[in-house]
């Protein structure tokens, strides 16, 4: 049986999930935390059992080595020649990636060269396609992008008023994120709903530790929250969001900062929920301690304030709504933040069924019958979407030989 | 008959305007601009007769001894005691300023401290005060501030998602501007709608070369699209409005630029219209070449993007509307841009009467009979609001010593 290895290799962690093919099953995850720290943590699931074990793992390729020798050694495969397929998400993809891709050196080179859009990912990412390029040297590797569905985006959108030549020469624009998730939910929606999604105005806000809002017209993203970076948009666990870009020079001045990458750290890392609370990045702590907590209390309005915004400003572009998709963490399992956004909707008719959305779970469509738009709740997942795209691009079995001749061809 | 200046002291224009008591009728007003130069241009109207005469006006003060001596000049007053007030527009209030007020020495010196917050307005509007406490020292001044109307907004939209102590250390917050033009026309909407403002939702929209969009709820301005500065917001004539502030350190970089303060003089003065369309910051010109011009036709699309999704925005914050007023240049003027706003909220049943849009003069309702939300064009008066300011600070006459004797016991 053909099995595919769906990873995602970040800075600091390395996640993964094995798929069975044709049932598209999980066969076994896990993932290493603190990847490059002397302390690293190593888990892996399997059967039902958990592994979890300390070591030092410094580089992408020992996560790699690691994971597939104990895969081997707990049985999830017996030899890495059944993992015929690698892939990879990857966070930019600039203007050049509209789609996932068989990966070639010339894809890997293409990656390396768009960090400047992600410095801290697609370094990352490109280590992890090199370890499994040496590690499973017969493997078809495909990059996934979470910027390649904002591709569809016009240029009324994705322009920023700046100077024009800014976007001709350094390709300032905006590109976004999490496409991946808002691809695979848009598209999940109108199959729950047994609608054409050729005819759909969705609206998907993926609210995680990192979120974003999407406006989707017939399947195809026309906005989005985030920006030229992941950094703008909504306030996010520790991201500021949008602000007034003139508050970074009157804020260097004020804390003394030269350099202005260090204020941008600032507005990524000790933003958001946790600089606005001084508590904690994770809105369950927030809404923990609201009643008593002043700061987590107008943390919390503000998230869904901004939240709030996005939605109603994505309704006026598209003239109208049909679905309202909330996924990721916050969105999927919170049923007290979804009401307090839906509930600044009255004005269209939407409604949620109060105790749906409360005790849903998984899918589900949680809007009142009467609600003049549904309100979905989707779990994203985004490695499936991502093995989906794999699947697409090289078929559904390894025996399948043309597509490794196929693969030769575009490396040559 | 009492008369009462109201002026505008900007760093390079100075523009007033004289008003009769009690019928608030307009005497005279005129301008200086290109104040601070050798080739000024003064310039005065009175009984249809227009002045205008080249000469170096270096000083507000200069500024004001030549438009004092002009009135009396052409009988515009007999003595410089018929001005019994002067009234002041003011930037920046902070958070000090919830309401106009008379001006005091105490006063004064606010204004001066609030320089931070709008380097370029406080400081020339503190030299307009001294010059007509030096020149009219009998004169009672009062101060409207742009920002005093927005003071209403709550924690949940004045804050940024930054870390809280930078609210409390250095005041970052929104401050909003042009509030006196949003004050002004929310009261006259009511007014010609004969509507108690107390139950109305009202999003004004301020479009001249400055650009800003208020949620107005029961007369109360609940959220604002400018912020700590006015460079925030939509894309205006030369400001590039809301970017993703991780542009701040990319573009200065790539364009080698040293100091973040020149960065934010880009966004003010090189950005916007201007910088997308390369041709011109006055959307007139753009419309003119549309049709042959890729640039200039997709600065507008852009320009009406951005007004659409704060629009949307802010009747999901207000949980709907039911009135929308267009104000200054482009919105009282401009009856295509009016409509390709208006025709993105088809989905709220918000129409416009195509012929009153197109004909439409001076205060009018111009949405159509079955519009489910009114639409109003306001030609905007700052001047007379702050006229109304003055009279209800000081009353309607200069006879009244009371009001002479109340100002120098505030002063002392």
């Amino acid at each position: 049986m053909s099995k595919v290895l769906i990873v995602n290799s970040g800075s600091s962690t390395f996640k993964w999930k094995l798929y069975g093919l044709p049932d598209e099953n999980v066969i076994s995850e896990g993932m290493v935390d603190r990847l490059g720290q002397v302390n690293s943590v190593f888990e892996i699931n399997f059967n039902g059992d958990k592994i979890r074990k300390n070591e030092t793992i410094l580089t992408h390729e020992t996560a790699v080595k690691e994971t597939l020798q104990m895969l081997l050694k707990i049985n999830a495969i017996k030899s890495l020649d059944e993992i015929s397929r690698v892939g990879h998400r990857v966070v930019a993809g600039g203007t050049i990636f509209k789609d996932s891709v068989v990966i070639t050196p010339k894809v890997v080179q293409q990656i390396s060269d768009l960090s400047e859009l992600a410095p801290l990912h697609n370094p990352s990412q490109v280590a992890g396609i090199k370890a499994f390029e040496k590690l499973l040297p017969k493997a078809i590797q495909v990059a996934a992008f979470d910027t390649s569905f904002h591709q569809t985006m016009k240029p009324v959108n994705y322009l920023y008023s700046v100077p024009y030549e800014y976007y001709k020469k350094y390709g300032v624009r905006k590109f976004g994120a999490q496409g991946i998730s808002h691809r695979y939910v848009s598209n999940m929606a109108a199959d729950y709903l047994n609608k054409p999604i050729e005819d759909m105005k969705i609206i998907s806000c993926h609210l995680g530790s990192g979120a974003s809002i999407d406006a989707i017209s017939g399947g195809k993203s026309v906005d989005t929250s985030m920006g030229f970076t992941p950094e703008s948009g909504l306030t996010m666990s520790t991201r500021a969001g949008d602000i007034d870009p003139s508050l970074v020079a009157f804020l260097m001045e004020k804390l003394k900062i030269d350099k202005v990458e260090d204020m941008v750290k600032i507005l990524n890392n000790d933003s958001g929920l946790l600089g606005l609370s001084g508590l904690s990045p994770d809105l369950r702590d927030l809404l923990a301690v609201k009643d008593t907590n002043e700061r987590a209390n107008i943390a919390i309005q503000i998230y869904v304030n901004r939240i709030v915004k996005y939605i109603g400003s994505y309704i006026a572009l598209l003239n109208g709504i049909d679905a309202l998709i909330f996924i990721a963490g916050t969105g999927a399992n919170n049923p007290e933040i979804r009401s307090m956004i839906v509930d600044s909707f009255r004005y269209l008719g939407i409604k949620l069924d109060k105790k749906t959305n409360k005790e849903s779970k998984g899918i589900n469509k949680i809007s009142a019958k009467d609600s003049t738009c549904d309100v979905l709740v989707i779990p994203t997942n985004e490695e499936l979407m991502i093995l989906k795209d794999v699947i697409r691009l090289t078929g559904t079995t390894d025996e399948n030989d043309e597509q490794v001749i196929e693969k030769e061809e575009v490396t040559n």
